[in-house]
Parts: C-alpha cells; sequence; structure tokens
C-alpha cells in the first residue's frame, strides 16, 4: 500500500472531534435561499468580521482598510487576482513565480488561456532584467510551498510590477510570524487554517479599490459567489476558534506540526542519503519568542549523485511524493506532505526509517518511533 | 419602495418551513474535511445518485448513460462547457443563443476573454448563414427565459456546430414537460428546482467522455470541485423530495406558479396598454395530461406606440424589471419574476393592478385582488 502525500490538511480533524459540541451546524431547509445576503453581497458580513478576528488573534495581517472577497478557495481567488491585475493592460502580463513554486500558478495561468496573461515561469530569471517597462505578476508564496521558507517579492516593484502573495500557509501552525503581513493583494483559506480544505473558502484582502471590484466581478462572472452553506459553517469554525481567547486552536496546531517534523528530522539526520531543508529558528508575533520550525511539507533532496529521480526512489519504497519536476526544479527534489492524518503521518515515518536503515552510510540506527 | 424583479426563487420557502424536520441538515465540525470524497472524487456518489433519481419522478431527462458534473450553479457549468466544446478548435468558435436571450450568455463570454470563442449575438442571424465551416456554440434556453418558451437549437446541425441545452427551467414548475429531454449537454441547477439559489449547486449531464473530461478539468482547475457543505444539504433536499412517490414539491411549485400566472394574466387581459406571452396548454409528461401555463417570469410588452421604454413606464410605477435590450431585444419589452415571495408578488400584483387602472382605455376593472 502506498502513502499518498497530497496537500489534505487531515492534521485538524483529532481537534474538532474533541470541540464537537462547538462547532456543529445546523442548517434549517428554508435558510439562506436568496442569492444574496440582506446587504445585497455575496458575502456574509458577519463571517467577515470574525474572520478579521481570528487573524488579529494570530497577529499574522493588517486588515484594517482593505476590502474583502470570498471565493471557491484559494484557488479561484489566485484567478481572480491575476484577472484583475491584467485585465487592462495594453500588453499581455508575464504571470511568474520563484522556483521552486506551487505547481497550481502555471497549470491555472495556462488552462485559462487570457489574451492579457501568460505564464513566463521563474521569477528569479526576471529579477535582475534591464527590461522595465514588461508587465509582470509574481506571485510569492509565504511560507513557501513547497520548501517552508518565508519569502518576499523577487522581481524588483515598479509600476509595471505586481505581486500577489499567497499567504495559505502564514499562520502560527506552519511558520514564524515574524510581523503581520501588510501587502496590496494577499490571499488565505480555510483549508489551512481549520483543515475544511472541502469546504472551498478562501479570502483575499485587497488594498486598492479597482483591483477589488474586478476581483469581485471574477467570482460574480464565474459563479455569484460562493455557497452559503459553506459560509455558514466557516462562521460556526471561526466562533469556535475565537472561543475563550483564540490561542488554542494555533497552539494545538504548533505542536502537533512541530512534533511532526521533529520526528521527521531525526529519521532522515541519520542518513546520508536523504536531506531535508533547513528552517532557522525565528522570533514569533503570535507566540512572543523564538520558535522552531514546523513547516506543513518536507523537502526532500536525495543527496546520492546516481539518484537522480528522487520521486522513483520513494515510490520503491512506497512513499508517493510530489515531484520536483512539478515545482521547476530538478527531480532530485521531492515534497512529503505532514498535513495529512496521524495514521498517515505515522505510516510515512515507518516507511521513511525503513528506508534510512537500508542505508548504509548511516552512522547507527535507533528506533524512534 | 420599488418591487425589484430578480430571478431570486424564494417562492418555495412556505414548501420547505412545512418540511422543516425533514430538510434541516446537521454539519458536524470535522465532517468532510478533504479535498475529495472516499472515492477520489469532488463529487458525491450519493448525490449524483439521488439527482438521478428526482429526474426519473419528474420524466424530463434522460440521464441514463451520460456522465455528471457539479459546479457553481448552472453559471460555472455555463462557462465549462464553452470551454469544453472550444478548446480543441484551430479557429475561435462563435457563441450565440436565439434572442430574447439570457444576459448571462453574453456577459460571461465578453469577461473571461477565452483566445478560444467569442459571443457573436443572435442565433436566428446564423440559422440560414450559407457559410458551414465556421465554428459554432449555441446556448439553447428550454423553457426559455425570458419568456418560457420551449426551444430547439436554430443554427442547422453539423459537424462544426454545438449545442449547450440549458435546462435550468425544465421542470414540471414551469413547463409542461412534452418530453424527457436527450441532448449531449445538458444542464440543470438546484436554485430553479428547490429554491436553494445561494447553495451555487448545478450539474451538466453529458454525453460525449471527452467534453465530459474537459468540463470536469475546468471545474478542478477553477476550484477543485465545489462545497462539500453545499452537496450534504442538496443530497438531504433531495431525500426530502424523493419522500414518498417524490411528486409533492412538482405539484406545489406548478400549483403556486401557475395560480401566480393567472392572475397576473387577468390583470393584464383588461389592459390594451400592455401585453404578455402566450403559452399555449400542451401534454405534459409528468401530470400526464394536457396543463397550462406557469412559467417563471412574466414578459412584457408596452403596445402603445410612445411607450418605447417599458422599463421607465414602469419604473414610474414603482416597478423594477429586468429591461429588453439586455435580452438582445427592443425596450419595448419587460422581464416581470414570478419566483419571488409571496409578499414580492402581491405588491408587484397591487402596482400592477394600480397602472392597469390609469388606463383609460380598458375595458372595465375588477378589484381581484
Amino acid at each position: 500500500m502506498f502513502v499518498k502525500c497530497s496537500g489534505d490538511p487531515l492534521f485538524l480533524e483529532p481537534f474538532w472531534m474533541q470541540h464537537a459540541a462547538r462547532s456543529a451546524v445546523v442548517v434549517a431547509g428554508w435558510h439562506r435561499m436568496s442569492y444574496t445576503f440582506s446587504d445585497h453581497s455575496y458575502i456574509s458580513k458577519e463571517l467577515e468580521d470574525h474572520i478579521r478576528r481570528v487573524h488579529a488573534v494570530a497577529r499574522n495581517a493588517v486588515t484594517k482598510g482593505k476590502h474583502i472577497i470570498f471565493g471557491g478557495g484559494s484557488t479561484q481567488l489566485l484567478a481572480a487576482a491575476v484577472y484583475a491585475l491584467s485585465i487592462n493592460l495594453s500588453m499581455p502580463a508575464e504571470v511568474v513565480a520563484a522556483s521552486p513554486a506551487y505547481p497550481v500558478y502555471k497549470t491555472q495561468t495556462d488552462f485559462f488561456q487570457n489574451t492579457h496573461f501568460e505564464y513566463d515561469g521563474d521569477a528569479l530569471l526576471l529579477k535582475n532584467s534591464s527590461d522595465t517597462t514588461a508587465n509582470v505578476i509574481e506571485f510569492v508564496t509565504s511560507p513557501n510551498n513547497p520548501d517552508g521558507n518565508l519569502r518576499e517579492a523577487v522581481v524588483s516593484q515598479g509600476a509595471s510590477v505586481k505581486a500577489i502573495y499567497d499567504h495559505a500557509y502564514y499562520w502560527p501552525h506552519f511558520t514564524a510570524i515574524p510581523a503581520p503581513t501588510n501587502q496590496d493583494v494577499m490571499i488565505f483559506t480555510i483549508s489551512k487554517l481549520t483543515g475544511h480544505a472541502g469546504s472551498r473558502l478562501g479570502w483575499a484582502f485587497v488594498k486598492d479599490e479597482d483591483v477589488y471590484q474586478k476581483m469581485q466581478s471574477y467570482i460574480e462572472q464565474a459563479e455569484l459567489g460562493i455557497a452559503r452553506e459553506a459560509q455558514l459553517r466557516a462562521l460556526k469554525l471561526m466562533k469556535a476558534i475565537l472561543h475563550a481567547d483564540g490561542r488554542e486552536i494555533f497552539e494545538y496546531a504548533y505542536k502537533k506540526m512541530s512534533d511532526r517534523w521533529r520526528k521527521l528530522s531525526d529519521i532522515v539526520s541519520l542518513s546520508k542519503r536523504f536531506s531535508i531543508q533547513e528552517i532557522p529558528p525565528l522570533f514569533c508575533n503570535f507566540f512572543e519568542k523564538v520558535r522552531g520550525p514546523s513547516p506543513a511539507y518536507a523537502w526532500l533532496k536525495c543527496e546520492r549523485k546516481e539518484d537522480t529521480n528522487c520521486t522513483a526512489v520513494l515510490r520503491a519504497a512506497n512513499i508517493i511524493g510530489r515531484a520536483g519536476s512539478l515545482f521547476n526544479v530538478e527531480e532530485r527534489y521531492v515534497r512529503l506532505s505532514l498535513l495529512k492524518s496521524d495514521d498517515h503521518f505515522n505510516l510515512l515515518l515507518l516507511r521513511l526509517d525503513k528506508l534510512v536503515a537500508q542505508d548504509d552510510d548511516r552512522k547507527h540506527h535507533m528506533n524512534i518511533l
């Protein structure tokens, strides 16, 4: 049986089981049948207020003075943002992201084949470009998927350069929060905050009125806003999070993710064949102290010269990771998910432990499971 | 106070209040957190089965042998279908619909500005075209929004001509069902079946495997499927509909809509200034007898020569309809909604009655309210 490493955030399932009474929602048959809320918008104002309050507790974003838009996961908002930032340009925008980059930026931009934008690859190649007239839209993923690094835009900012900050993982669960983020376009998703990937609910904070209006139009043209049932449930989850001082979910998630990281690191550290990314301890605005790493993914590298296809090496050990090539880097890298259920993670550890034990180079091996 | 005539289907709210116990749904906090169902799809197989059973009761569609896709309302599926039918063409497809036509076909096609399709206006202009090589995608709305007429494609079918059947209103609520529809691409929505517009849940039945795969990809790229909460609630509603012999909702909806139509007709029939569309009695496959009209909208015409702007005439009487120009016909026409709440409909009748009473041409006026 294979251990598949998708980004399914089931690690929080036990948290919601522990808070069953507070997080269940009842929807009456006649409730919220209308296209719009009573203020004629597609957005629950109450949910908006609660989302802003959760950010205030996490101390991870400056939301004041910014418009909010809901979309079908962060996925739909990524496309909406590219559309809004490019639709009035006379020349098509080049959409870029620094490698290793989350694959959806490229697949989505290619898929929708709009006349106003095209995917242009690695932002690092544009970094020192002398062409300052080209229209550029840079996706900045911080912390980055796959490697968990905190990032800033790499293309020099100017009138024709725009950035979309994908902050799906910018929560104390997955990273130290050095300071609240305060960008013009910032995208978040309930999937990586509460673990409810199936709800398909993301939100964007947007500073500029015109960009906001265009993103709104995109969601309206695409599907007249998102499901009221998802918004209703999200509100219940936000209320559950905000119960007492609102810190519990962050403490729970950080503990679980850092614990997983430590266990994985312990195994990989015994090996010369494999390595994983290094994430330095950093001061965290939420915990108000220096804290260690707790990334969503391990970015595994096969160190042996002959192991050019790391995905195949892991597959032989019944581990299915995401190939480096998907992230626009060499096949020597593979992304492993630390987000899934406890059963999944424990199986992943067992398989990795076995793989590392076959490694004759290792110093000595302890059964740490 | 204005009476606004949007397509919000609140007329079924009392039905769901009467069936409160059967239609309420409880969602536990840890339920359906994953991106996918256990069969790795974005679609609840159980909901799919129940939707097929509801069609079997309504006797309005041949669903056997057809793939199903869920989207964010029928709205998203319209765009997905245009995409799927055009993406492999060497020349852009001309997207058309016979006037009067639902405005979204044009606004959506224009908005997404894909290189593979463009909106080309009225299908009737292409009907007798001698150019048989052009790629054409025709939206066929049956019954039609705004006028409730049952329709067939008007552009002669051929290898380069495809049709998308928008069957949002093809339920016994709104029309006689002469026979089950059996088209290659057929789109439905929960909005006009149960009245839950806010759930943003539509479905398409697609015959061709390749078109199905491309529409699937569209929904996946756009937002990785639609909210599990909306699917869960839709399942509960379908189960409530299918209770006993499943006929109650259709009988309830037909009674209410035909009753509304009769009341409106009675008022308009007193006037020479206004007229509404004629819908002939027709044999219905669901009721197994000839039945009268029960359309979702009244397609009102201002008959006086000087009333070239019918929207303005109604607005002066505090009624806000949708202008004929939105449906690609002259301003002499206005769409009025018969779908909204009882309060809304009664207010609409009062206002119309008052307007008609001002009409000196009328034969005689009775207070029929």
